[in-house]
């Protein structure tokens, strides 16, 4: 039976360790009915998990905001993963959390005492094209303003069809990434990374108040400045100032720290990655 | 086995009718994952479902612009809809339909070629309290402000996390809904209602342009103040002149004709409904 062991894959939902092929959520789930639902996405290098504390500190703030039943202590969640990434044999995986509020209640009320859904999939890591940390991403700057009284921005939601339209408007342009202004014309993040820019010897990234999501490689990377005494600022800029900074680089959990080459039609730095980026990149992979 | 015949109720999923107990969506399905899917709520009255042909062409034409498959013709669901109805023995239905992209696909792209999820659910409608088609609902405005650049505001999508933290709010400041303006601070709609004012003999109700949905009951309210000769307009205003309406009523296909009786602390209108909503409500009910 070499091949179904090759072909099954082994996901966690709600107590239970079973095959993919037979993961299913009821059809009155509210993750499925209202986007009632969170989730983390991070990765595991050598089989170990990365940031996951941190991650699992997100979820729960956000779980606790939202009146979401989070059931797991992080030594269960951790347990659970590592026994994904054994009977899936993989060792460098993508790791997504998904908690939805679970199926019932009352439509769009956050009605309490709803048994959660908790979803954990462990799959193969599909790593970025490695030319693009050498030559760095394109970006464009999204038509779309963010609210900056929009509630739910600095949450990790599975409210994502805006992120996929966003997406399909930056694939358009060609670009890698887009990046979104608030409605006070303040760069805020891009649709699936966080910004920064290198100016004047400082690293300068939006502060959270822009109504972004607190990334945890965001606060990897500010940390790793600290340690280096690298000045660092949390502040407001326009485009303006972006494209004319020395280095832009752009972060997540999953693609780690990525060079920005051009944002428009703006090239960006005299060498890809600029020697700031370059630090950070190295420092983070010490990291790991 | 006649407990189990009262008890059990029927739903239609991707192609096949099964008890709504058996329904469940994969664990892929980008519905639940990533908020990929819209869906429409609508009424039958007497086993009559009520301008199904409206709400499925908006289905269709946001499922044509959000690229997702919907396979199903007018009259296919129509049929379906019939034989849920009576197998459920339900006449005054709630009924909706989600659509989503279906499971798979590359994370946050517009994959063509994916299978949609398709789920149809028609449940015994709860009525709203019937003294509020009286007395009238209370409103207040929301501290959110609407992006008017928000690409998916015009489209019914099953992204409601950020409306149920404002019904949330609207709750906890013991209202019945909430108004959104959007960040021109012109109004633009409730939480899940058009709205509508009387002032100086005109029923104005906020533009398209505002970023709205495009309510079915919204047209529907238009179209009987044209046959009834009432002045109409689809305008931009602010809550200055809202406050000071002569009348203002909320819309959808759920609760239909609402009166509203107060906005934040600001008395609407001299009775309840106001001479213009109660023709308009009359008016609606003979179309029913």
């Amino acid at each position: 039976m070499h091949s179904i062991s090759i072909m099954t894959k082994f996901i966690f939902l709600n107590g239970r360790i079973i095959p993919d092929t037979e993961g299913s959520v009821s059809t009155d789930d509210r993750g499925f009915l209202y986007g009632d639902g969170i989730y983390e996405t991070l990765r595991s290098y050598d089989g170990k998990p990365f940031k996951l504390a941190e991650h699992l500190e997100r979820m729960r703030h956000s779980a606790k905001q939202l009146r979401i039943l989070f059931e797991y202590t992080n030594t269960e969640i951790s347990e659970i993963i590592k026994t994904l990434i054994d009977k899936n044999n993989i060792q460098d995986a993508y790791i997504r959390i998904t908690l939805s509020r679970g199926a019932g209640g009352g439509r769009l009320q956050m009605d309490d005492n709803i048994e959660p859904t908790t979803l954990i999939q462990v799959k193969p890591f599909s790593p970025y094209d490695s030319k693009l940390y050498d030559e760095g991403m394109t970006l464009v700057v999204s038509d779309y303003r963010r609210s900056t009284t929009c509630p739910i921005s600095h949450y990790k939601t599975t409210n994502l069809l805006k992120s996929i339209l966003l997406k399909e408007e930056a694939k358009t342009k060609s670009a890698h990434e887009a990046i979104i202004l608030n409605t006070d014309s303040y760069v805020a993040e891009c649709v699936v990374s966080n910004i920064f820019m290198v100016s004047g010897g400082s690293v300068i990234t939006p502060s959270l108040d822009t109504n972004i999501l607190p990334g945890i490689t965001r606060i990897t990377v500010l940390d790793i400045c600290k340690n280096k005494s690298i000045p660092i600022s949390e502040n407001h800029f326009t485009t303006d100032r972006l494209i004319k900074a020395n280095e832009v680089f752009i972060t997540n959990s999953l693609m780690e720290i990525m060079p920005v080459s051009k944002i428009d039609n703006y090239k960006i730095g005299k060498v890809i990655p600029g020697m700031i980026t370059q630090q950070v990149m190295s420092a983070y992979k010490r990291l790991i």
